[in-house]
């Protein structure tokens, strides 16, 4: 089998948009990865060909029963055009484990990366060079195989496409207004809640098309079982100040693993903030802003990176947070998240990793 | 914009399979229907074109966030050559409520069943005409827009795609294995279990191998916040008979809304058989079982009809039913329903829907 990775250059190159204008996740760049899976060959023939439509039967697993798995992270390049991903092996392992929770086969970590860099490396005139800019890169799994019993897929695709998107904070960090919701539920601990497959994003649209519709930009997801404990926001891990200490909900089996969640506690411990992960329900959240502790809260995510929310509303009840205004610690983190990825600051932990 | 069903037939018809040696779902008949969705012309281009696969952008929000929902129903031919489908309507409405919660634009009823009867229709030949055998019919939408922002997709193919299915019960009707499941879990009241979306079956997957693996057919699903209610059997409804009553879960939002639980429900009632909906946890099964008033369990469902449940698993217990026997009332109810549906019998309800 092959296992090099196959390189077809695209002989159209796209007219490339203006960086200024771009919208999150509607422009693609030049080129895309893509690795086929049969139950004979394992992974094979991985290659890098034109970004181009795929084609599949319309009895496809993928269409019916939605086994798939998919990672998200980003391209920076830094001022002396440097290209650099942020911890993608992490993304990769993180993908290996939703694939197991959905029957997926995983894939040779190794290549994956060598594949992730590559491509990068062959569109890297797509990675926008202004401040906040990256290229967004879309590694996902798909079955293909055309069968309707409702079984494991025989076959499968791996992909990468990447797209370049504009700045999350065109007009300057401005804190959010967030609901808490407690009708609709995101996940419960044994389903697919700390997986990254696409039913948990396709049951939560109705919701956010509801919060949209009543003026906020995300909902405060609480857990499956009691509607008690603090989840998730929206699709981002979620972290509060309290009291001096910075608390976020633990991996409950529900909870998405974020890996820029795991870099914001590695930072922390790092700078000596106390920081938990642990239960923390609704309730207690709202004592601690009646109580005057609730100082900072903000949500973290690849495509924000570090997301400050200035209201929280629950039932009747708005808590307003920090006066609406993005906190200190908040910033902080946010600079040094991003200060990290874009090559500005050092890198103490190693994070970055470098596309030739 | 054209709402005409567009004709186009095949050239090239297949060679139809020996059907005696059928596999579910790996067989497709000659045509599919297909209608595409824009938010400028809605739902527009109804046609039945010769079965073909189907291409989308790598970026199409299908394979990243899962939007999608589908049905599943069949179509039967009669000892005189008469071609039924059963209850068709209310397949319809339940897609179109399926996609109320999955963001996906309703279909026009009287439209869908229109393209159904005609698809039927022109592929009548593939209807497999042997005791027990039908034609499985998969109408389903996905969402077609390259997108990958997490927000409802703009555009959508509405298809169906038939398969011709041999007899599920070749050996005669043989009660099945079952296994209580109690770490993973299918759904959870304001998540998606009500709705027929492929994430509910791709999280499912895990569960029905490691059943598998372990002697199990399906497992026993309980709900999602107590781990208490019993709420479906692998992807069927679950009825038992208690003492002379005939119990099902009642639809607590996280259970499929089932149409052959429905018309058991009907049909008990018809015949002045004892039926309620309601709660019924899994010790108070356990409990029924050993004071020896657990009489017939089955689970129902569009591919099996009935299927008879001999012997549950739960912790260290095994409970045994009726010997592990086909029950008395379980047998007259898939004789009833299948008789109704191949007509054989007479049709007091009006379920049946004849094609021309």
């Amino acid at each position: 089998m092959n296992k090099q990775i196959d390189i077809q250059l695209s002989a159209n190159r796209k007219e490339k948009p203006s960086f200024s204008s771009l919208k999150f996740g509607k422009t693609y760049t030049d080129h895309m990865f893509i690795m086929d899976y049969s139950r004979e060959n394992g992974w094979h023939d991985p290659r890098i060909v034109p970004y181009q439509p795929i084609t599949l039967d319309p009895a496809a697993t993928i269409f019916h029963y939605g086994q798939t798995v998919f990672e998200g992270l980003k391209a920076y390049i830094s001022e002396n055009e440097e290209v650099f991903l942020f911890r993608p092996d992490e993304n990769i392992k993180r993908l290996n484990r939703s694939s197991v929770r959905m029957c997926i086969p995983e894939v040779e970590e190794e290549l994956a990366l060598e594949a992730l860099k590559k491509l990068v490396s062959i569109d890297r005139d797509w990675i926008p060079n202004q401040e906040g800019m990256s290229l967004y890169i879309r590694p996902f799994i798909i079955s293909t195989e055309a069968n309707l019993d409702v079984t494991p897929s025989q076959t499968y695709k791996f992909m990468i496409i990447m797209s370049p998107v504009g700045s999350f904070y065109k007009e300057g960090m401005s804190p959010v207004k967030i609901a808490v919701e407690s009708e609709y539920v995101r996940a419960v601990r044994g389903g697919t809640g700390n997986a990254k497959t696409a039913g948990n994003y396709a049951g939560a649209m109705i919701v956010q098309e509801i919060a949209n519709a009543e003026g906020y930009s995300q909902v405060l997801w609480l857990d499956g079982k009691e509607n008690k404990y603090i989840e998730e926001v929206g699709s981002m891990n979620v972290f509060f100040k309290i009291n001096g200490e910075v608390v976020t909900p633990g991996l409950s089996g529900s909870i998405l693993e974020g890996i820029t969640r795991k870099s914001v506690i590695e930072l922390l411990q790092h700078w000596g903030v106390p920081v938990s992960e642990r239960k923390i329900s609704i309730e207690e959240l709202y004592d601690a802003h009646q109580n005057g502790q609730l100082e900072e809260a903000f949500g973290s995510g690849t495509a924000a990176v570090i997301s400050p929310i200035g209201e929280l509303s629950w039932k009747n009840e708005k808590m307003v947070i920090n006066d609406g205004k993005t906190g200190e610690l908040t910033m902080k983190v946010y600079k040094a998240l991003t200060g990290i990825q874009t090559g500005k600051e050092e890198d103490p932990f190693g994070w970055r990793v470098k596309v030739d």
